[in-house]
């Protein structure tokens, strides 16, 4: 089975936790030996929060703050790699055909952003796009696709099942403003209805989850159907 | 005045007519005369259509068909180029930093598409972002930004002035179907929204609009304002 | 057997069939499948006659003209790439090291143009100097080498067999001219006669021809030996 | 007068203060208003630090430690060039070849990190070196160079001015261990030596001495003579 | 007037002595100072030769000898360089893209070997037609092009004046044997065909010779003519 | 058992002999044909010496002269890599994640120097902590490291052994002059030690030797130990 996982900022690296970045490769090991060929692409976290506040305060314009966040999220995708040691390219592909070719190769491949405009989670599904993945997993903070803000909507319901299409109708008014409550970017959302891939949204900050969701399908998160 | 122009694939090549490209040109000559700083970010056009039906024909996924579309972009990028001749950089840059460096130095930076997932429309937002452009103009097949579909609704009506988070609020909904009636990208939107750019959406296949948009801002698309 | 088959743009693509690209992909596949390493160099066909024939209207110079081909023909590898899905290596290598590291790893290699004032021809023949290719196929457009234009002169006559030194002073009155009547570039016979690589000229409008004079020796083309 | 400085990471990023850098911005914009064609080669500090512990406890191996530094240093400059605004290459160099032609075309040049075993200190001299700089500027958080170390003893004094065989012969038994009490690394001490730079090593935690030094020569460090 | 000339490996370092790079360096800056923009194409000479030899005993092939030959072109691009010192593009750019952004801002751009297979000849008439050079020089180590070898033919007769169709059919016969007793390659005289360039081929080993034949118009070896 | 061989210039190329370069291609193959993984630096030798004198006189500073001496030790890679055939990576590395991708695919990697102001000893060094290396050797021209210049000094004392520690301690005082009679360069000293990887220092002019000293122990320079 061929497996991509975008690990959010905020689950993998909130602050700089080894112990963290450890479980999170354990779980990828476990996965690539039970057969999985993967891609893992890693979001920014804190240090990039904060970059990226103090760069506003220089006057860096939105260009220039994404290009330090994805700088960030390349320097967390080398401390993955360095927990996973081996069995994993050593350097964080730029792109999704050099992420492609050394998953083909057998290793894992694990990437962090690659162009301003556009976030780590559609980074993670226009390589998932790409290898012709079996399964998209987002490995988030929230534990799946609610109808509304759990954090502010006491009524908020989450979605135990979503078809592509719809999880494009709920996303958008979510994705409307800067304070984003949307687990996924819309435009992943929109990749993911383009390519009719498998997807599954999941409360990532305990890895295990993720291992349980890809290799039993036993999560607790929304499954996104084709 | 530093201004970004996003000319689309079906304005600047539908077909290839090489009047209608240095049509493009001579304007953008014509501007740079009057003293503005230009980027030009265009589309694929007919044969970028050609090229991506028959490779999905052949089973390409949707992010090798996005880099097909890319490299026809860059290809038209290309053609405007020599149709330039001279004060332009030679080479269509691939990334921001290398267009925004041509402009620094006083060239006109002609760009296609930049990564998969993502269309001119944001690559033109997102360029004029890095530049700090004065002004976004998207000259494309419609002659501004409507409250529905001109072509199938008899009651659509062309909006005069929109702020850009009206903007977003109008193309979310018309970026729903793959038979996108949006004038632009919702995430090109999404761009001018954040960044608080002036922009106008106006009918190109005049290119003498443009030149009359930027100079005097007279136009009769639909402006927007931050 | 290591091969590399050099497929003109006019037998590739004059236009843009698929059909005629999965014929060529499906020979590739069985050539590999019988356990022969492959490179193959494309040309570009009809779309790269159109874009130069714009971009010279457009007062473009003959580099420029030959860069705008080189693009071409590496969308039309794109193509090929993706006819064959796997097995191959997804990018168009830009040069030798990259496409002979692809073939020793075990890849089919798919490449197009290299560098202006250099035919695919030529690229053919340099790749298949470069992997020490057991056998290097012209796929054309005319079923061999003739000692006149077949087209123009009644009595041309075609050769069985040629040595790579014959070929050499058969091309070079052929390709004095703009309209090139010379079945292969004179650079690429050159190259061949330096290496003394073994080579077929033959018809590959049906792409099964190939098939057949790889494996079997059996064709009614030119054979041009060492 | 053309000057390379090397901000230290600890000068110029112990914590992330966007102060701390706009104040390194507002000495670069004032020694370039001065007429200096300008380099500046900045460090790692806390992030860095903070990175490569974690990084360790992961198991990287000294080399990808360093590969995690140098993409620290990155972003460092990152920030010193938003800061910077205009006038400046906007996108750091990752060699003396791209810097050089920055600081040629009139930019400021702001380089990290560029191999790993090669700390910034060294870069600075190589680029000083490259640009064939008046003046190489430490700003670092001793406040010149010592026989011993001042932290631990109470008898270290400072030198005025040294010349650079006698800064190697200093400096080569304090960078002895890990606990790196040196305040110019010693490959950097060499290259000054063998290119007879003008260096002065002072403390850069208030910039506005290093402006006092390029422009009056004015400082209480040590100044390396040829 | 914009002028590319051609140093052939012979001319410029039959052996290393660089009081002949020198005088070479200081021919390229008086024509600099004259008003000429200029590019600068560098052969490999004797190093190139022992390595090539060297290569071929170790089994290298024929691309890999042609990628060593252009490694030493390019160190001799360096060295050239070094000589002219300031004016002049840093590095030896690898393709005509670079080069003639390079000259477009003023510099002398000088060039090695592009790609295996093609000389530096006609690198040299790519990069004239490139930037639509008024004309292009070959400094060579003939005094101009001879009706046969007059090396071997007393009886050769020197051309004053050759149409660049009549070059073509001169050099052809010559470019026959690997003993090659053209001045010019083929491939770079049919390139000057069809780009219609003013072209001279002169004896380059006194370098005063290229000055007065660029300046004056007044040399003793052959002007090639549209 | 995975091993970097630092091969000196003055060993592998005082001058182009091919046979030289053969007789360290055998041992490379052989210790391949044991299982060992391979990685090779090779320096730069008569070639580089004379090219940076001749730069030198031209007026080159000491980074263009550094970038020079690079470009001829990547010409000594491609040698030893002709020599090798097959089982290498056909081209030279330029960084520390290209050569351990090869090796990490089972191929020996072949590299020359990295950056000015680095000398191949220490790329060699900073390769072998990359790749995690079980042993380091440098095939010098000296027979192992001396308590002083056995040149010059009749006493000089050949260390059988030394820890990493004792290496630094006995280089630093011997690197001090351009004279260099260190057999290891001190940087590539440090990097030895901060990574605590067994070295050997040997005679590498007879390449047998590099060979008995990695399959058996067998040498009688010195063994650097953790």
């Amino acid at each position: 089975m061929r497996v991509v996982i975008s690990i959010g900022g905020s689950v993998l690296a909130p602050d700089l936790d080894p112990d963290r970045i450890e479980a999170h490769a354990t779980v990828i090991e476990s996965l690539s030996r039970e057969g999985c060929d993967l891609g893992a692409v890693v979001g920014g976290g804190g240090v990039a929060r904060e970059y990226i506040g103090a760069a506003r305060d220089l006057g860096a314009n939105e260009v220039q703050l994404d290009q330090i966040g994805i700088d960030v999220t390349r320097i967390n995708a080398r401390m993955l790699i360095a927990a996973l040691g081996s069995g994993v390219d050593p350097t964080p592909p730029h792109d999704y055909e050099d992420a492609g070719d050394a998953i083909r190769r057998g290793d894992v491949a694990v990437m962090g952003g690659v162009t301003p405009g556009q976030t780590t989670d559609a980074v993670a599904a226009a390589l998932a796009e790409y290898v012709n993945a079996d399964l998209l997993v987002y490995a988030t903070s929230a534990n799946g696709v609610y109808d509304a803000d759990p954090k502010t909507d006491p009524d908020a319901t989450k979605f135990e099942e979503l078809s592509a299409s719809e999880l494009v109708d709920v996303i958008a008014p979510m994705s409307r403003d800067a304070g984003a409550s949307a687990p996924v970017d819309l435009l992943a959302a929109k990749l993911i209805e383009r390519s009719g891939m498998r997807s599954i949204v999941l409360d990532g900050t305990d890895p295990a989850r993720i291992e349980r969701a890809v290799l039993r399908g036993d999560h607790d998160g929304t499954d996104i159907v084709p």
